[in-house]
């Protein structure tokens, strides 16, 4: 990956720049820079960390019909799954992401495009980039909800903590508002909080 | 249903009585008197709210085993297919306890089954002495949580409002404490906040 990295991470910028609005574009290097800080804290490859933090909103701003071809062509390749019939923007551009990471840019690295794929909703299963990009994602610093100062805590402390954290109240916030839980995040949560 | 409507009440309070502990015994007499008030309030028939309120929770202390029995038993005989594999007794005892309604008392009101058998999760068609029973339980007056006062606010107002009330609460209240959550609640609550 190290020979060609500085490369990569520049075409994948350039994408997301062309692809997603401005204020994306500046939360994407955010959580870059959030998930560098959380990779050297926690012993993860920082460069996998990176691309996977460039990566993750590309296809954010994809309109429907595109997203939904990426994100499935992502599950039938690795052979997942899940119901996507209730699944909004917000579940399938992780999906989405990690199908143009594989098949435009060539990366195979399943920690990267899983962290990719399922930075929104977690996962059941998650590397330590997966947990890092789900938390970077959430608590990169113009955050700014309720919990974040929690969240950023715990992030400091212990990662899978964190990663409950943000799985839970990602749950009581959309509940709180009366918004469509999706089914599939809530068996995530599921098996995490047994573990 | 008034012909006996009195010693088919006497019946089950009295197995209600021998069945649970002193202090579930009380709840479902305060259970019945609340849900009196609202069927009084909104023109339900009393008997039929009666008669649910009182069978409720009368299999709340059945062993695990005889509880799922009659729980699959009660699902069966409505042709209802929901995965029981992570449901614990919080909800199967609704569901048998409408069993037990059937086999037992020979009720054989829909509209009361029903109300039994899901008013711990709500359904996705719920009755007028449905939701009378599922907000009854939730707001009946010894309760004590955090929104209780809200939720008997709304169901002096507005039933419905009410209902989806609880179940997310009920969602978001399981989330905070780190709990299990039953996937069919979820998909009953995503019912009803997109009606």
């Amino acid at each position: 990956m190290s020979l060609n990295f500085e490369t990569l991470r520049k075409n994948i910028l350039k994408y997301v720049k062309e692809h997603v609005n401005p204020g994306r574009y500046q939360h994407t290097l955010r959580v870059e820079e959030t998930a560098i800080r959380l990779a050297n804290q926690y012993g993860a490859d920082v460069e996998s960390v990176r691309l996977a933090a460039v990566l993750h909103d590309a296809c954010k701003d994809f309109e429907s019909k595109k997203m939904t071809k990426f994100a499935k062509n992502f599950l039938k390749r690795e052979g997942i799954e899940i119901d996507l019939s209730n699944a909004g923007t917000a579940i399938l551009h992780g999906l989405a992401a990690a199908d143009l990471g594989y098949r435009i840019y060539g990366i195979k690295d399943k920690d990267i495009l899983y962290a990719v794929a399922f930075h929104t909703t977690g996962w059941y299963k998650m590397s330590l980039i997966g947990k890092i990009i789900f938390i970077a994602d959430y608590i990169e610093p113009e955050r700014n909800f309720n919990k974040v100062k929690k969240a950023r805590k715990l992030a400091n402390k212990d990662l899978d903590r964190a990663t409950v954290f943000k799985m839970k109240n990602s749950i009581r916030h959309l509940a709180k508002d009366e918004n469509y839980i999706y089914i599939e995040s809530v068996k995530i949560y599921n098996h995490w909080i047994s573990k």
